[in-house]
Order: C-alpha cells, then structure tokens, then sequence
C-alpha cells in the first residue's frame, strides 16, 4: 500500500520525504517491493525528476543499504575518479597506479562493459589469470600497502543498486539524472573516499551526448556528492572521438601500458594527468592542481607509475610478464584494415558507432551473459585533424569470427567522416566544475 | 530487447506501430515480457498518452488475446452497459431484466468491487446459492434463453487484461483514459455485443471526479468503441451522491427488487429507464429513446421486468424466494443511526467517504483476498435537498463488527454537509455523448 502511495506522489510531481525514501529502498533491498511497482517508480521519476534532497537520502540509502568500507586509523586520505562511461576510454588504468605512486590512496571498484561502452573490470582481465574479485576487506589491505587496488562490487555493497541498476536497464530508465547520480555515488562513497573526480563525458560517444544534459549530470553529481561530505570536482571531457588509438580489452591495456612507459597518446595522457592532478589536490598530496599535474606527469614519466602498476598486477595474481612484453596479451585471430575512399582531412568519427562495432565484435555484451572475448577491437591509425590519403587505412578491427565482421563492415566504414578542408579537435577539458566547499 | 524500445518510444512520447502493440500484448499475455517492464511501460501511457489509433489496437489485441462469445446465426441483437464506477451503482441490477423483458439479449460480464464502488457480482451473490461462475458457452444458451445473464470474466477471456489490470492497481497507473478503455472495452466487446452504453460517472463518487477528465473518458470510449464497429451511446451522470439510499451488496439487492416491482428511489429509477431506453435503441428493440424509454418504465411497471429477473435468478441457481420475501437476503449483525448535529437542508455528500466508509465496514476488500460482509453497509434516509431536523437521522449503518463501526464513525459523520438554505440536486443525466456512425 506504501509503494503505491510513493509512486501516486512522484506520479504527481510531489517530492517525497526522507522517511519515504528510506522506506523505499529497505523494501528495494529486502524484496519486499514488487519489480512492477519499481518499474512505474522509475519511470515516474523520469517524468518527474527528483530535488538534490530527494537524490541526496536515496544515495544515503542505497549506500546504508550495504556495506560501507572502513579506513578509521588508516593515515592519509581516499580518493578515486569516475567516468559516466565513453568509447576507448582506459583512463582508470594508467590514473590508479600513477596517483598511487604519487602517494594517493584509490580503493577503485569499477564496473563492466555496459551499451556500446566497455568496462574497467573486463579491460583488467585481459591479463592472464589477473582477479577483480577481491573481497572487501582484501581491497582496503592491498590499498593501504600498495597505493590502490582495482576491485569489482560485491553483493555487500549497495544491494539496493544492484537490483534498481538491472531494472532501470530492463525498463529504458537509465536515461535519469538523479538515478545516474544515486548509482554512481552509492557505490562510489561506500568506497569510503574523501575526495571524488567524476569525469563526465559528452559528445557522440557519451551516454548524455548534449553539453547542457552533461552539465545538469555533472552539477546533480557534485551537489549530491558535497551534502555526502565528499569533496569532489568534475571535468565535461570532450568524448567526439574514442580516447587514444585502442577500442577493445587487450588492445587498451597495451595502450596504457605505453602510457605508464610515458609514451602513449597525447589525449590519454592528457586526460591522466588532468584527473591525476585533481585527485592529488582533493587528498592533499599537492598543494594545488599545477603542482599536481606536475607530480602525475613525473611519475609516468620516471617508471614510477609502471613500478606501482607492476606491484598491483602481481598483488592480483595477475602476469605481470605482460608488461615487458605486451605480446603476452591475449591477441584475435585475424585483423583487417579499413581505408579511407577519398583523400583530405579526417572531419570526425561516428564514436558512437566505434564503440558499437566494437561491443558487436565481443569487446562488450550485447545480452547479460554473452562472455567478452580479450584480443578483438578496434585499433584507429587516424585521430580528428590528421592528413589522409585515397586507399590509406584509418582502422584496423581485430576480430575471431568473419561473420561478426560481416555484421559491422558497413557500420564500419561510414564510422569515419573525410572533408577537404582541415578541422582542428577541440580542447579535451571542455569545462571544470568543483565542488561548492572545494570552491572555499 | 523489443520491449525496451517499446518503453523508450512511449517515453519520448512517440506512437507505437500496430504491430509493437500486438507483440506487446502478446508478451503481456505469454508472460515474456518482465512485470518491471510493464509497470514502466504503463508510467510511461500515463505520461505521454495514446493515440485512438494505438488505444484501439491495444483494444483489439487484447480482445485478440483470449476467447470472443459467438452469436453467429442467433437471431437479434446483443447489448450491455458499462459503468465506470459509483457509490451504490446499483443499475446494471434492474435494467438486466427489463431490458431483456423488453426482447433485447444482455450477455453482461461483471466485475467485483474495485476501490472504494461495489462490484455487481459481489452484490448478486448476496442473493443465497447465487452463481456467477458461469462457463461462456453457459452465458450464451441462457442468454438466447432468457435475454440475458450474469457472468463473470472468465480466464480465457481477455487474459491481457488481467494481467494488465493487476498491474496497473499495484502501479497507481489506474487512472489513464487509454488504458481503462482498453480495459473496459476489450472484456466488453468480446462479449460479441452489437451496440453498448457507456454510464461515465463525474463527481466526488467517481475514478475522476472532474466533468473534463470525464467527458474525455466517454470520447476515447466512444471513438475506440465505433472503430471496433460497436455502436455506442456515453451517459456522463452525475455521482456527487450515491445512487438511491442503499451502499452494500444484500441492501443493494433489496432496493434492486423494489425497483423491479415498480417502486424504489427516483434516481435508480431514472437511470433504468435512461440506460435501458438507449440499449432497446442500439438492439433495434425500440425505434427511438422515448419509445425504448416508454417500453422500459412499462416493463417494471406491469411485473415483466420482475419476471424476467426471477428466472434468471433461478437459472443461475440462487434463492428466487427474496424476490416475495427480502428478509431472506444476509442482514448484518447489527445497525447504529447518526443524527443530523444542526438543522437546515441537505447540501451534500462526500460521496466518495460513504463509498470507503462500506468498504471499510465490508462491503467491498481493502485488499485482494479480503471476504465481503454480505450484509453490511449503508442506508440513507435523506438526499441532497432534503430537509433535517437536529437530532434527525440520516444514515443507518449495517455492520457485523464494532470495532469497524468505530474506525470510520469520524470519516461517517463528517460526510454531509447542512445548509441554511436548500440546495436543489441537479440533472442525474448531465450530458449524452452518441457515437459518431449513430449519429448518421
């Protein structure tokens, strides 16, 4: 009868009480609430929106909903970086082990490839015999003798999102601001952290593609994020183009392998040390954000950052081998490369699309179990603004089965857009929003 | 996969193709679809609307989904009404057997009592050994017997709906126009029925209580029902009063069987006659309103209509003694009046409070598996215009249980309202809405 009355108000337009919402989500966790009613709740709230309090007590209660990890009389303080997900986008795994070299604490749980986007967990287990399944109490142990440890949610950590997060999938209220911003939050403030960087993508390869959608995403995220007393700061990074040259799982832990060797491509580490500086300045390891990216940028390039993920690899069982020899990766069986038709400047990329073509090829999943195969994906020869010749290939896809390439071809080769004229990217950081108590 | 962008399209307020409704309905029906699905799916019909194109599609695949009555090669037409809902609504009682004295056939499937209105089989079955569980081909032979029958929805008829309506009661999706008439008229129009009049209450009594949401209703009603090829005729009457002076099922019963034998209140008789005048029309079993009128008022006038019930009654097993002696029908336990606290004028009910206030004694099921009280409820001795004296009665409540008494004694005497001057009830008929091929 309750559930009925909190979807009837949201129907409505009321905002709901906190005492509403913390009966909510105990009836969410505990099953007591029937799936239908929280489909309509859902949608409801797409129609409705929520206030920043209404957001603000259903983190609170989805992350009181689990557990929460505890770094009482740990020194130093927790950080961590969130991405609202884009195409090629491997930041988090050059970004923990060079903050964590640069003394910064990240107990990062990250999650799984997800629509045409892939996941930080799935990318990591293309290392032979590498494990994210560390329990909670291994996490916080690793972190505090290693700098950082990449784990994986467990059913303990906030139940109530695991459940709302596969039926806002099943029933197409992903979409939502404040539901967006209570899932990440949730899992990300049981992390325990002090301080928070949420990377909010936007162009063509974001899941929120308007510049406008993105800014509301990432206002909701750092207002609710400050009334959880986490410091935080957000970053609109330009997702027009996939990041680096790699789509795909081992293709990108080789990208980020040379990115810890202090090559790499410019916008990766670009985009390291700008979230890198960030983190250090929200836990205190740099005085300011300069100071910051100048520490970042040391450690990628001194063989620190490489150091720090070589001990994190080992401490996750993972071959570390792979490292000295990225030929250890898992690899696909065949590769074909895709030229351009006509010769000029490249004008764009359907990033969208890249990262679709990319999922079809089983970098991601298109249905829940489908099993990610490590070696395929897409490896780009040409970025927005870079010369191009009639019959020069611009990607090479990485592929097992002929068929799926089939599938994609056209997809494919209409990805890329050609003009004759020279169009230059834009900056990265489109725009940088801190948080209100940072802003003191 | 489908059913997402189902809910995707309807939520960015699109309209779904006929064929996205069929397989809609179909999986409602085969139970593919997941019910967290269909309680978004039906948000977002509250949100964004439909169309009369997709309310009639949606009709006719849940038609489509179970069985429809065949009338083939029996002579005559069929009829039946529906009523949306109303506080001692008890119409479809007398106007049943007038309407099949008058030679029209009125296969009527009914309904149980829904929120805080009676249901017309919870009623009949105040009635001893009364059976409502007739099979369909049962209704058929003895609607071709005696003009008509009580049945209620049987699982292959409709089955969508079922599903459907059980959701939308847990969801607070209730009260959209296109779902409820794709609820009402596919039950109704698988009945195989050739013409049906639509009694859409407004006022405090009714699902929507507003004269604009009401008039709506009866248009999308009329307008799905003629692409159904049904002809059809809207009543909007008024419910800011009960209907008569009786709320309970075996009180209900007794008033009933007044009007049958020519007698009971004004406004029951009125709208006997209104609706059954309009139904002997639409069944070619009169050649215009006043005459069905005419031929109605005389059949409960010379004991045809009386007649008619009482062999129904007896074909469908029940104790046709009540209709000589109505002692015999279940009487509560125990009955307390309350008195008028000043003197002056009937101004008014809060006729929706009368209709929670029975419910609540047990005339109708606060929750699904709740057991009607057969005998209990409300009798009036005043209506809106009457005077009072202080001290006066109006209101005689029938109960089994003291303590129910007491839980809505407050609710009780603060549902009239007396006023100095006299108010003057307005027209039971407010307005009539034929459909559009009957118009021609």
């Amino acid at each position: 009868m309750a559930m009925r009355d909190w979807i009837e108000a949201k129907k409505a337009g009321k905002a709901l009480s906190d005492a509403d919402i913390r009966a909510f989500v105990a009836g969410v966790t505990d099953g007591s609430i029937e799936d239908a009613q929280i489909g309509a709740w859902l949608m409801a709230v797409c129609w409705r929106g929520m206030t920043t309090e209404e957001t603000t007590t259903l983190t609170q209660a989805m992350i009181a909903s689990g557990r929460t990890l505890e770094w009482s009389g740990v020194p130093g303080s927790r950080v961590d970086k969130h991405s609202t997900g884009g195409v090629g986008d491997k930041i988090s795994l050059p970004l923990l082990p060079a903050v964590a070299a640069c003394g910064g604490q990240v107990p990062m749980i990250s999650g799984r490839a997800l629509g045409h986007t892939g996941g930080t967990l799935d990318k990591l287990e293309s290392i032979p015999r590498f494990r994210t399944d560390l329990a909670l109490d291994a996490l916080i142990a690793q972190t505090k003798r290693l700098g950082g440890a990449f784990g994986a949610a467990t059913d303990d950590l906030a139940p109530a999102d695991r459940r709302l997060y596969r039926l806002r999938d099943a029933t197409a209220t992903v979409a939502s601001i404040p539901l967006i911003t209570a899932s990440i939050l949730s899992k990300k403030a049981a992390e325990g952290l002090d301080g928070l960087v949420l990377d909010v993508k936007c162009g063509g390869g974001a899941f929120l593609s308007g510049r406008d959608d993105a800014r509301n995403l990432a206002l909701s995220l750092i207002n609710t994020a400050e009334r959880l007393g986490l410091k935080s700061v957000a970053l609109l990074t330009d997702m027009s183009q996939p990041l680096g040259r790699t789509i795909g799982n081992a293709l990108e832990i080789a990208e980020s392998i040379d990115v810890l060797k202090g090559q790499g491509p410019d916008d990766v580490v670009g985009l390291v040390i700008e979230q890198g500086g960030e983190m250090l300045v929200l836990c205190g390891a740099a005085p300011d954000l300069d100071a910051g990216r100048r520490k970042i940028a040391a450690a990628l390039s001194d063989g620190s950052a490489l150091a720090a993920f070589r001990r994190i690899v080992e401490a996750q069982g993972g071959d570390v081998g792979v490292l000295d020899d990225p030929g250890r990766l898992p690899r696909a069986k065949h590769t074909q490369r895709f030229v351009a038709e006509e010769p000029g400047f490249v004008r764009g990329f359907d990033c969208r699309a890249l990262g679709i073509v990319a999922t079809k090829l089983g970098a991601g999943r298109e249905a829940q179990n489908d099993r990610v195969l490590p070696g395929v994906g897409l490896v780009l020869s040409k970025k927005v603004g870079d010369p191009i010749a009639k019959g020069e290939p611009w990607v090479e896809a990485h592929f097992d089965d002929a068929a799926r390439l089939d599938a994609v071809k056209d997809t494919l080769t209409q990805a890329i857009s050609i003009s004759k004229r020279r169009t230059f990217p834009g900056p990265l950081v489109l725009e940088r929003i801190p948080g209100q108590r940072w802003r003191l």
